[in-house]
């Protein structure tokens, strides 16, 4: 694969010239596309092909309003406007699946066992990595983006995952939260500056 | 954008036929790659436009030889065979720029102030939401990757962040190191498994 390359148009479809968005389209987002989404999403790489991110994807008004109440009053209107607001989360026990996951070292569970830190530490960033997958691969399937964190975690962790309804079993914790639809252009802020190749980067 | 999407070849690309890279191909990758690389991940959203991602790349055999010391073993020959090795660091003081990243509403700042455990969570959280923009970008531009976890973050951030030779004036700390190149096929693993939509998503 290594000597293609994206085109200039994916690129700009993906870095340059997309945009977080703050209001949107009436156009739904089918069941369909959330499944081709995380389908992509998958394989993207995470620390011995941990996968600790779970998602649950709010598409009704009744799943929204058990989110509301969490929000920072900034963000009430993106969800409630957005097609679908996907919460991204991480299996905090995320290491007994490793001996699946990672069948070439099934003694990887072990290096977790007795290491709370290291679980939430491992959890955190490689849910994270794979939150940049999906805002990527949301992005590549011609969806938009509005990617949140003002909102109280323990609030949505309790109303989402206090029980076994999303995911049977498991120890699911809120990472950040994620509105996906079809942009409203009008409703765009001026773009924010970033930072210089030389302010971020250092060649040794 | 909206109306537009990858290609299929663009989404095996990036997803579904990309692999992490244990061994490499003697084909060097050059500087203005390194730029363009970042001029990419650069546009990825990050929480408040905080982009607290701080990366520096490994070149030479002698910046090489100074992260040795803190690799797991089966590291080390990865990275004297790859062409770059970044190191994906954030900025543990990110919020001095915000002011300047987040000119509609300066106050920002003062979320994180005498919040130390918000700065971290939030610098973590972000810098690896950019560790996947990279991976992402990377293989946009033809590139492989080889992302690492298996070293000793403070002997990395002593070494590299313990003075101001890379990122002056500025406190960073490692996240997690990737290394750059053109794969070498033979030495891929078989894939591993993945989980299904059924086990890592609920839809509401």
């Amino acid at each position: 694969m290594s000597t293609q390359r994206l085109s200039e148009q994916g690129l700009d479809l993906l870095f340059r010239q997309a945009r977080s968005q703050n209001g949107w389209r009436d156009q739904p987002v089918d069941d369909e596309t959330l499944v081709t989404l995380y389908d992509l999403v998958r394989w993207g790489p995470t620390s011995v092909n941990s996968c600790p991110a779970r998602i649950v994807f709010l598409r009704s008004t009744a799943a929204k309003q058990r989110l509301l109440p969490a929000l920072s009053p900034g963000n009430v209107d993106k969800v409630l406007g957005a097609p679908v607001t996907a919460i991204i989360g991480y299996d905090a026990a995320f290491h007994h699946q490793l001996p699946r996951l990672f069948p070439h070292n099934p003694d990887v569970r072990d290096w977790f066992a007795q290491q709370p830190d290291l679980i939430e530490l491992t959890a955190l960033r490689n849910s994270s990595l794979q939150g940049g997958y999906f805002i990527l691969a949301a992005r590549a399937l011609g969806l938009d983006c509005g990617p949140m964190s003002g909102f109280d975690h323990q609030r949505v962790d309790r109303e989402f995952f206090g029980d076994d309804s999303c995911f049977p079993g498991m120890q699911v914790k809120t990472n950040f939260l994620c509105n996906l639809g079809y942009g409203d252009p009008d409703k765009l802020f001026p773009r924010s500056p970033r930072l210089s190749f030389e302010e971020c980067c250092s060649l040794l």
